[in-house]
């Protein structure tokens, strides 16, 4: 019997119709439909797929174990992580070398910042992988604002909300246009450091992009101080047309 | 009578499944379909599209006056090209103005570096017009090497080729993953900003992804001094991950 293989299925940022024709194929045909969620919760990628699902197809929702319970950088959150991973990969690769496909739901494109990732690198070499890429977040977010975010020669940086005041400030700085993903609780961090790279009044936020729920702010006019996770900051670029 | 509706519908990277459902849904029952080429080229967004287009559909084929011939920095350049948008422009206006919907093919992304943007401002608030996001090429070109891109916090920064060396090398400095564009004949340059920063050994590049003749080549093992048109040069981030 020859091996299943594991796709890592890009889905898009959020509406049904932004899946690739490939994923949505690979879709109508699942048997085994894999994905991650907070324990208690939906899933976004799952929820992405509502209906879409053939009947008869099984599903294994993956539980994250530990999400903001446990600071990042505390040596308990990447133990129970890497116990995690290794849990789900073993899971995916049983059903794999019983000869069935599994296709394992991924928001957005699985290579860019994507759970799928952790998976895919302990499956390599183990049984067949293969990804489909999908249309980033960041590309719903700027098609939302309605303006291009890259011309002629501008830099585009992405910035993980996440990083240290200084290191957003030397991103701003050295970029044209910016995305900045991943904010959360960290948006007064991204507030000071877009000011003091003068770029506070160009800052765009997008929530919801191409999803239910979708809004387009101003930055200096989002009066909260935390962010829904499923949120991109936006510097658009001004270079070079004619 | 109402106006018709001008779409910049991203088609993704190359291969025919790679486009969204709603993209291909919208091809699927087009009147008009409006690309850009070069004079005597069939074009990269049009050949994407080949045996999708509806029979009996018009075809608007936009042939550019100017691509190589004259250098970027000359006022001609930039006279030649504006006079060829506002003529572009002219033409999809009075097809809507006329009631009928366009389909404006898009490689890639409509709003990451792509000429439609240069329509889209022309035609915003005249006539109604929509665009449709598109898996990236630099999305295709990152699933080619079998890699992601972005890990954790990762800082991945997009640098058109045509910048000045200085520019690049900074770039890459304040960058964990780095994404080059538009390269061809600025090869030799980028070489150089890769090795100054010490990240020449690191580099890929990806010719034609997700395009008949996709190449995966480690740069420094890449003969040539100019590289194609659709290729990308891709450093992986290597961030956080449990
Ligand atoms: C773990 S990353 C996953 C990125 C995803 N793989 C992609 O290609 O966009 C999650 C972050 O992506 C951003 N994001 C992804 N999709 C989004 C959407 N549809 N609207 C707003 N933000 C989104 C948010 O900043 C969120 O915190
Ligand atoms: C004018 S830009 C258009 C970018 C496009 N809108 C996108 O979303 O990728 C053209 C540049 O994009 C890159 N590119 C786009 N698609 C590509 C592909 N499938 N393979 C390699 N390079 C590609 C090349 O660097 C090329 O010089």
């Amino acid at each position: 019997m020859s091996a299943g293989t594991v796709y890592g299925l890009g889905l898009g940022p959020g509406a049904a119709d932004l899946m690739s024709v490939r994923a949505d194929r690979l879709l109508g045909r699942a048997a085994h439909v894999a994905y991650f969620r907070k324990a208690g919760r939906p899933g976004q990628a799952r929820r992405i797929v509502e209906g879409l699902i053939p009947p008869g197809a099984a599903e294994h929702p993956m539980d994250y174990p530990v999400t903001t319970e446990i600071p990042f950088d505390d040596p308990r959150y990447n133990a129970a992580l890497a116990a995690f991973y290794a849990e789900c990969t073993a899971r995916l690769r049983a059903l794999a070398e019983a000869g069935e496909d599994v296709m394992v739901l991924c928001e957005g494109d699985p290579f860019f910042y994507g759970s799928f990732m952790h998976l895919y690198t302990r499956l390599l070499g183990v049984v067949p992988v293969e990804v489909v890429p999908g249309i980033t977040g960041m590309s719903a977010a700027w098609t939302a604002t309605g303006q291009p975010i890259t011309w002629g020669d501008d830099v585009l940086t992405v910035l993980p909300g996440t990083l240290p005041e200084a290191a957003l400030l030397d991103g701003i700085r050295t970029a044209d246009a910016v995305v900045v993903m991943k904010m959360g609780r960290h948006l007064p961090k991204l507030r000071r450091a877009l000011a003091e790279a003068g770029r506070a009044d160009d800052a765009w936020l997008v929530e919801y992009a191409a999803m239910p729920g979708q809004k387009v702010t101003r930055l200096s006019e989002f009066p909260d101080e935390t962010a829904p996770y499923f949120s991109i900051a936006l510097v658009h670029g001004q270079g070079r047309r004619p």
